[in-house]
């Protein structure tokens, strides 16, 4: 890994600023609120592929306004456990929360609720939605659409698909909840971009170059297109999620879907779903949760293959890097954290560096 | 790959065959139908490791009673677009059906419905199940716990998890559907079990030893356990369906759940769950499925990488498997009829071959 300077920032401090940033790029309070807890909390959880290093791609889409600044989300339909939600292509990290906190509503009222949204955009990290569902001891799901195509169908060469992510969360009692948030690219390109960021060589099996063969260069690996996990199994995991996002709420789908970094003429309208399954109406929450900590425990105490210290679940180890960044900053490259303070000057906003 | 002898079965045949062994294991007509059913489509469609091969292992559970043959699941829990089920250790076959079809009648009042089965047996392939809702309209979901340890957690050595497979299936207007049914493991363990009778080597990529080396020999593979797909994700997608099939319904999870092929002192208890998700809740159908067809023929379309004849969506292989099957008949190795003939004679039962 190659040396990059870097730098710690209190989580308030940086929540603050990333907040003020995206007020002066056009959000109201809450909505500015709601961006930079998004991408705070997952710079937090160590997530950092999905954190402030998209301040300033999601700036400049509001400045141009390919992302509308006073989108409000809406309703458009409801029947029983379900809705559809049209984003009117405000932040993703916006419509994400709202359309989650209906899929409780409905939860609460049938035991389930889902919710497919279109018109929303980039939403940041999966988990931050599923997580809502925890605290209401609920079971959270949620999947998108990419909003970059980095990925071929199995055997093709065109990039059709997006790495579609989708996440479950799973409340513990006293253990940390389990949380995964996959991609069905061997990584994220977001993890490529922060290579990029930092100039460190990437691992031949996440992506290919353009011209199909394997490369530890970041930045070829951006220009190429990202390898499904598990091959063909990956493959169609993107395909049922991009069609559970986008299909059930009319989003946009394959080469409708302009890329985020790239275009800037037509909103992305990308799609989401959000589902939340209510514990209790199957059983009683804490014997559930219990039930949980025991398979937590299972999995912690088996044999460890030579080598490996500690066995952790998922979202285990992003629990324990919140808590540790919560006391004592979070650490950021220096060149991000110089990128946030160019924008700042350009938006006006204090920079907090 | 080893040369072994072949034999083709007309599917109304080997349908027929497999219902009444099942009858004569003390199976009433209608579940044994299930049952058949669920096993030769499975092999129609090319799922070979889920098919009859199973049989034997099946009547044997039924003979010693640790599987109840007179076994009925009841529905012990019911709010909104939820319910509970507990099999009574019937058939997975059988209860798997009742509760896809009690989650296709939620999504048609709730526009979706999900189902949490308990005291249940080895299902078969989860498409089965997800199928049944494409005739609705409908997007269907299922997964199950395994019912043989065959996994570890990522870095431990303790095979605690199935390979709790799971699958969705999508409508299409004038395409196959999609429908995705994938292992967690890098193939089902009944691939090795397949690669045993037909003394076929597996690739190094599918199994360790029980040293914990890799091996090439279905022997040493089916005594050692299963990789997961994309190691540390299918790790974490192995533990979240197995928490969604057996927690919320509280079936048994780990070290619970005696092996299908090894104890026959107490029933798996296996969980599994249903979900429904009503496409006319959201859109309507026929838009729906004709965005699927532009989906399918967009992946068709794609450039493809040299050597590659065809490009296919999930499900599509073994869709054009069954049509050719059901019109030519389905080819089995000869051992595994063998044994279904030796199967016959000692249940009383004519051998159809």
């Amino acid at each position: 890994m190659a040396e990059y300077e870097k730098v710690v920032i209190p989580y308030a401090g940086i929540y603050a600023w990333v907040q003020e940033i995206f007020q002066a790029a056009g959000l109201d309070e809450e909505d500015a609120r709601l961006t930079a807890d998004n991408l705070v909390t997952a710079d937090l959880r160590g997530v950092y592929s999905h954190g402030i290093i998209r301040v300033a791609i999601y700036v400049k889409r509001l400045q141009v306004k390919v992302n509308n600044p006073a989108g409000k989300p809406e309703i458009v339909r409801s029947m029983g456990a379900t809705a559809v939600m049209e984003g009117h292509n405000a932040m993703g990290q916006v419509v994400g929360v709202h359309a989650m906190k209906l899929a409780i509503e409905k939860a609460r009222e049938y035991g389930t609720g889902f919710v497919a949204v279109r018109g929303s955009n980039h939403y940041g990290a999966a988990a931050h939605f599923t997580m809502l569902a925890l605290p209401e001891d609920m079971i959270g799901i949620s999947g998108t659409m990419g909003s970059t195509l980095i990925m071929s169908p199995w055997g093709g060469l065109d990039p059709l698909l997006g790495n579609n992510p989708f996440s479950t969360a799973i409340p513990a009692l006293q253990r940390d909840p389990i949380v995964m948030d996959m991609a069905n690219s061997v990584v994220a390109k977001g993890k490529v971009f922060m290579a990029m960021k930092t100039n460190q060589p990437i691992p031949e099996s996440w992506a290919l170059a353009p011209d199909g063969s394997t490369t530890t260069d970041p930045n070829q690996a951006f220009l190429g297109t990202m390898r499904p996990v598990g091959d063909h199994k990956g493959y169609g995991l993107t395909l049922v999620t991009g069609i559970l996002s986008s299909v059930l709420s009319s989003g946009s789908f394959g080469k409708e879907i302009e890329d985020l970094y790239e275009d800037f003429s037509i909103p992305q309208n990308i799609g989401h779903y959000m589902q939340a399954i209510n514990i209790a109406a199957f059983t009683d929450p804490v014997k559930f949760k219990t039930r949980v900590d025991e398979i937590i425990d299972l999995m912690h105490n088996s044999a460890k293959k030579t080598g490996v210290e500690q066995i952790f679940v998922p979202g285990e180890i992003e629990a324990i890097s919140a808590r540790k960044q919560m006391k004592v900053g979070i650490e950021y490259p220096r060149a991000l954290t110089d990128e946030l303070t160019a924008l700042s000057i350009e938006l006006g906003v204090k920079p907090r560096m």
